[in-house]
């Protein structure tokens, strides 16, 4: 792929179909909520059968005019877009404000203009160019960022451009030692098909998996719903290619140098703002022959999470391993689509059990079956020691089918009227539950009464756990971005209260960056801004995202 | 420990006993070397009976004199010495060069004093001080380097000091978390008896353990013998307190964050360049109950490296694994003390199976005893099927009790007028035997006919392994240093000609650093200088290692 140079300058027409440009994948999809869902979802958050709207027309959004941008920087691109649809397109992200302001049509801020290069060669020719001439440039993988990381700012400079990858895809395995070579523009499901032709998979499943991009995953430190088996993506890259605007950093394809500080992990995380990541080598396993997912239900969230520490600290956790605490498992039984009658099925399996509520927990194990068999015993074993009930491969199945559908759903929560958002961290096994409270606690009070605020434990660690909570309440038509301010900061001020981290795996774009400061204190974002200073000197690149401003 | 805070600028008389001060380790030890050993070695490299020599006396050591240490930086120290003794014992690491200066008697280098902290808050005020003064600083942890890490390089400052960190030694085990939080002064086995005593273990156990230290292990990314089991050194740190000229920077105790480039990873490595690792918390485990060595011979060394790969691409690595290649094992069986009767026992062994040579390979597994078993048996089928021969426990019980005997032996060995000195590397399974074959010509090249180059794969890893160079001559007595620079740079030469790593655990130091700019390129090397920059913005620290020179 990409290996003929195309002209540069040229001005293609329309990019291919991307997502919704209003919300969430494939526009031709869309989650299905039953009716008893709805009428659910209303009775608990107060919801009136005339509140929410359908997103308006792309022709009404309003978006700022379009600056010039100069022609050294038009002349270095493969491809110019600067269209109205494909400046929308770019505009934004898919936070919940995000899609506030792309539903009701109100961009703040949009591309002035969208490039695209076809290599490295390329892009370095962009960032050159827009160096010079001080035209801004925001990195664009799969454009499903959920923290402001893509908001087109320009910060002082005369333009800001989109810079998408999606022309930089190549694959390279090398089979011996099961790395894989990726261009930064391959979708997860582009990269999962061309690995598996050869036989192996990365392993990494997001719930972005099937929007986002492998230079978005290296570039957000991204992990996956099966990273407690295969490792985050942080962990599965060996090697990277960062071109900055003071020309190209690469890390030497070794399995592990002591050669100083890693440079590796300083590109990994830095989120478009010292340069495009335009090559990454992962770590790729064998496609693994056996899958088994299933259902559990712990006696409560502490019985449950003792479990997953159990197993973690025994380095026997399932490859996927979740556990819902109860208002979680409550709520995903209620709203899950087709899941009427399962719930009703698992509530008469409990009522056997002499049990009520409790807390799910989904455990999943890949590879061989002979030793998805052995690991899986184990796991069963200390599950049932730690009190909990097996609930069946059907209910892990569920999970599994569903995987992906949480950001559809949240598109037709929001068509109803309902502000739904996600947030993450992590802390350390004897932290964990002072930070669960905390930031629950400082939800529910930001939120107020009829809201709901639920949460799950995603990747487990020898040493702690990452908590990753889901708010929805009543969204009040246009209030909604001081209604998410409000509990976003409540949020996260509570989680740096107690020293956890502001984010497990959504990385910090804008709307982390104030709280960077507490995250890794003054003397941290110093030497953070050194680095930027040295590899990005006209600070073009991503202005905004990452680092707070002075 | 150090709960206490004593007057500062205190005097104290000496430093307790450390290593010997010409060689390694406990001065009371010997490595036993054979009749037999010695007359091998002297025949092969030929050596005569009158080569070598035996140490000078202390008396007869020359050194610089020793700078002033200005009023400030002394009213700073808890402890300052600046007799010749404590001057000279903390004038070098262990590797060859610095051995042949220390037994000759001839230090080009040696600190002004050595200057002691109790705490992190007493070295946060040397460092002030130092910085006020312009006097450059070399943090000593153990004074275990074996590339030139210590060196009491002034670089333009008006006078230098060991920062001798060894009353930092607090340990605080967070049982639930499983992690403790280690005062950079403690050495591995005081580390590992007060984790012992809390029934854990950090299973970090480097050739060095006996005398380096917990801020050494972090500074220079050590790994150990058991790492493919419990993991280097740099991926048990959790956690990270840095104290710098420029201030604290601290690293949040979380088990993993997305938030943007890793401090923590850029921490690790610094080896006392970027400031003093002042607090480091890490995974622990659960000590072993059970633990098993045993001894394997593959057919050769490629047939050795394929059962290698197969068992950590499975991820069924043992946690210790090491391969010799052909002529490591021959010398090794006739070098070790009392292994004559071993060497004449495995010889009619494989006499009986009707094989000659091969490869030596050691394999340990620990845990509990089920899982110890389990783990054991998929080795053991694969080694057959790769096939390798059982040496049974003996000889890897042989391996475990002098594992940590080698720099005794190469005490031994310089006495007998060897040049002996180590070098280890990295790379990809599919360009180790490039790496592999690079090396060992570059090395014979150098050395000559009568030497011996002999190798190990030390560490595993799923997509590469590295490997561990030995390499013995005769000394030209008065030419010591220009023979291993000769032998140094040829190897480090074909390293990097073949896009290896210049170093997988042992650090970069003096010695490396010329080759930092073919291991992470000019950029990366701006962006190391960038952040040394803002933390050290006087350059006081550890002046000349690490990065080359502009």
């Amino acid at each position: 792929m990409g290996s003929k140079r195309p002209r540069r300058g040229r001005r293609a027409r329309k990019l291919t179909a991307g997502m919704k440009w209003w919300g969430w994948g494939d526009p031709e999809r869309r989650a299905e909520l039953s009716e008893s869902a709805v009428a659910a979802v209303r009775e608990e958050l107060d919801v009136g059968p005339d509140d929410g709207s359908e997103p308006v027309s792309i022709e009404q959004v309003s978006l700022p005019d379009g600056r010039p941008i100069p022609d050294a920087v038009r002349a270095a691109a493969d491809d110019v877009l600067d269209g109205t649809d494909d400046r929308i397109r770019h505009a934004a992200g898919r936070s919940y404000p995000d899609l506030v302001r792309l539903r009701t049509g109100q961009l703040e801020y949009a591309p002035d203009a969208v490039l695209r290069s076809a290599d490295a060669a390329g892009v370095e020719a962009v960032l050159d160019a827009c160096a010079a001439a001080g035209v801004a440039v925001v990195p664009f993988g799969g454009g499903t960022s959920v923290v402001g990381g893509l908001e087109a700012l320009s910060n002082g400079h005369s333009a800001v451009v989109s810079l998408e990858l999606s022309r930089l895809r190549s694959v390279e395995l090398d089979s011996q030692s099961l790395t894989a070579r990726l261009g930064p523009g391959l979708s997860g499901p582009e990269a999962e098909a061309a690995l598996g032709a050869l036989g192996a998979t990365l392993g990494h499943f997001p719930q972005s998996f099937e929007e986002a991009t492998i230079g978005g995953f290296a570039a957000t430190r991204s992990a996956g719903q099966a990273s407690s088996g295969y490792g985050r993506f942080d962990e599965l890259v060996t090697a990277l290619e960062l071109t900055s605007p003071a020309g190209q950093l690469r890390t030497l394809q070794v399995p592990h140098t002591a050669a100083g500080p890693s440079l590796r992990e300083v590109v990994l995380g830095s989120e478009g703002t010292l340069g495009v990541i335009t090559d990454v080598t992962c770590r790729v396993r064998p496609a693994p022959p056996t899958r088994v997912y299933e259902g559990w239900i712990a006696e409560d969230f502490e019985a449950g999470r003792e479990i997953v520490r159990d197993l973690a600290q025994r380095h026997e956790a399932p490859d996927v391993l979740r556990l819902s605490d109860e208002e979680e498992t409550r709520v995903s039984l209620e709203l899950a689509g087709t899941e009427g009658l399962q719930k009703r099925a698992l509530d008469a399996y409990l009522g056997l059990r002499r049990r009520r509520g409790g807390c799910l927990m989904i455990c999943g194990w890949e590879g061989e079956r002979e030793d998805v068999s052995r690991r899986r015993g184990i796991s069963q074993t200390r599950l049932r020691l730690g009190g909990a009930v097996a609930l069946g491969r059907s209910a892990g199945n569920s999970w599994f089918r569903s995987r992906y559908g949480g950001p559809y759903l949240r598109d037709e929560l929001m068509n109803l009227g309902v502000l739904v958002e996600t947030l993450e961290t992590a802390h350390t096994w004897s932290r964990l539950d002072e930070l669960y409270r905390a930031v629950r606690n400082a939800l529910r009070g930001a939120l107020g009464e009829r809201s709901i605020v639920m949460c799950h434990v995603s990747h487990a660690y020898a040493d702690g756990a990452s908590l990753y909570f889901t708010l929805l309440t009543r969204a009040r038509p246009g209030e909604e971005l001081d209604q998410w301010r409000a509990a976003k900061s409540a949020a996260c001020e509570a989680i740096v209260g107690v020293e956890g981290t502001i984010t497990h795996h959504h990385a910090v774009g804008r709307d982390h960056a104030p709280y960077m400061r507490a995250e890794v204190g003054e003397l941290g974002l110093e030497a953070l801004r050194a680095v930027k200073e040295r590899l990005d000197p006209a600070g073009i690149m991503n202005p905004g995202k990452l680092l707070p401003a002075d």
